[in-house]
């Protein structure tokens, strides 16, 4: 299906007509062009409101793995160490990254349907002395928002760079970056900015471009030659103009919004979709509804359904939702209600074809 | 200037509005869907006829440094050698990245305005007995276009992988991979493809994707979680729908048009670029004109200009071309007539103002 009536798939998730018309305008070179330099400082100065923070942002191309990727390799050479806090698959991917790169890796483990114990991450940090901690915010597959605050604490405490992945969280529920001691901060496009998943984004503290200028990376996601962009006009690659202008409308649109009304928004649709799927008798993946996300739902498949059946079932009445990987395969489904499907009216649309659905079973 | 009346830069170049156009699907999840990948499947094939070989085609998302970056590091573990062939800035920075990721890399470098010497290049290699040889088809900022056979033959008689940038020429003129032993071929969106810059494409040999294999390469710029794309419908991160559309577009609009065609087309317009611009008085920057490219024709700033005032002066009249880098500042530009400016209409039109502006001086 190449449009869908009913979209509610926790990201890529569907971009409005307003934003699309973006790639309407046929852009000059971004190399040359001033309005360029000054479009991408706006949106700096956007996203530094977003995000509660001071610190740099910067505004690659690519999808939002160039920046988890680019977060590791900035910050660690091989044999250094990485703190991988984990109550998901996306939080145990960083350290299965960090270990590729010839990194050192330790994880504090939750289980899936949990959030992790700062306790045990404080333990862990004190006796394992990482350069780096890495933390997930939303856990898309897990359906749980893990709470920052306490972590960036523990990282400051033994020294550590902060890391988080608030790539499916960012903008649908408030992010302080400074407050929570986040030197190096994550978000794609395709989320809660109803963008293509063309642009990611990246909070940097002046820690954090510290350790970068010691190891010096050099790649695609090397963050040094983006260190002084846009008052050097140079950019390190040929930029993205229709993105960076749709990134543009994205940002006053939410701006216009209310960041406070947006993430209100975006409660009472995660309500909406935990409330009726609990009354249609769904049970929801993480053990309570105090941890879950605003951004994506996660029920458990019901017994009675094979994901794939239940799948189909739900394209041919128009709604498409997101099935899930790894040890979650088959077993638990997500409604991603970010961004622009942050919508009361469709959520409601889409929970009752589940319910539906749910009754020829 | 957002939008070029006369836009003439080197790329990125103005995109069609029927290409622009593809951004107006709200396109559903490239991660979910058998149409995106069905679509993937399409642009691999057409692009395997459009550039001449049977080899693997992988479409990755980033600006086309990723894969400069991704074929060196895919290719080479810290320690190997690579061997640069140069006449130009871009061949001369695989060297310096090369040295960059701690590989050996030795240059085999000819002045900007000439093309690399094929003996001398035989000679290092049998001296230097590299892994990687490295050629670049267009130099952009010289305006040459260099031969790629028998730097390919010299690949193969040492044993060394080819890998060739033809970013900048790709669809412009013709590339035969295959018959050029091409193992790791490099073209971006933005330039003959007329897009915006958020594809790369990359054609891979068997005997590339063995070394790959063997350095085991893990990040954004990996090709191996690629090699399987889309028989296995699981892609790395999540892909660009509508760049991957618009790309459909541009493969099959080039089909329809004749790629033979194409080429004449980019050749006419050159020769026209070139004959215009000799006629008032410029000096090509390249030696002669059997080594300019189709699609970039470069002139040195006419000694009585500053390349700023000149550029001004054309922008005063809508005309946008390309200034230069390094030690070509200020004394080369670059007239871009790729893709969708490759039309005689457009570069007379463009030429004309250049002899109006140049006649003020």
């Amino acid at each position: 299906m190449k449009t869908y009536p009913i979209g509610l798939v926790p990201g890529p998730v569907s971009v409005p007509q307003k934003i699309r018309e973006a790639w309407l305008t046929d852009f000059g070179s971004s190399d040359l062009e001033p309005d360029f330099f000054e479009l991408y400082a706006q949106n700096q100065a956007l996203l530094q409101k977003l995000l509660g923070t001071k610190n740099d942002v910067v505004i690659t191309a690519g999808e939002a793995m160039s920046i988890l990727w680019g977060g590791l390799k900035n910050a660690l050479k091989p044999g250094e160490k990485l703190l991988a806090v984990a109550s998901g698959l996306f939080g145990e991917g960083f350290a299965d990254m960090a270990r590729s790169i010839g990194a050192v890796a330790e994880t504090v483990a939750a289980p899936f349907d949990s959030l992790p114990d700062p306790e045990k991450v404080r333990e862990a940090a004190l006796r394992f002395r990482p350069k780096l901690i890495t933390a997930v915010h939303c856990e898309t597959p897990s359906g749980t928002l893990t709470p920052l605050k306490e972590l960036g604490e523990i990282a400051r405490e033994v020294g550590a760079l902060f890391l988080v992945d608030f790539v499916a969280s960012g903008a649908g529920t408030p992010i302080n970056v400074d407050s929570c001691h986040i030197d190096i901060g994550l978000l794609g496009s395709q989320k809660v900015l109803s963008l293509p998943p063309s642009l990611s984004i990246s909070t940097l503290s002046p820690a954090a471009w510290q350790v970068f200028a010691e190891v010096n990376y050099s790649g695609y996601e090397a963050y040094l030659p983006w260190r002084d962009v846009p008052e050097t006009p140079y950019m390190p690659y040929t930029h993205d103009w229709q993105s960076m202008q749709a990134l543009h409308l994205a940002l006053t649109s939410l701006m216009e919004e209310g960041f406070e009304n947006v993430y209100a928004r975006h409660a009472r649709a995660a309500q909406l979709c935990r409330s009726m799927g609990l009354e249609m008798g769904l049970e929801l993946f993480p053990l309570s509804e105090d941890i879950c996300s605003p951004t994506v739902t996660a029920f458990k498949v019901p017994s009675q359904w094979a994901w794939k059946e239940l799948d189909s079932a739900l394209r041919a009445h128009g709604m498409v939702v997101g099935g899930n990987y790894g040890c979650l395969a088959d077993k638990v489904f997500r409604i991603g209600h970010m961004g622009s499907q942050a919508q009361e009216e469709l959520v409601r649309r889409g929970m009752n074809v589940l319910k539906e659905v749910l009754k020829t079973s």
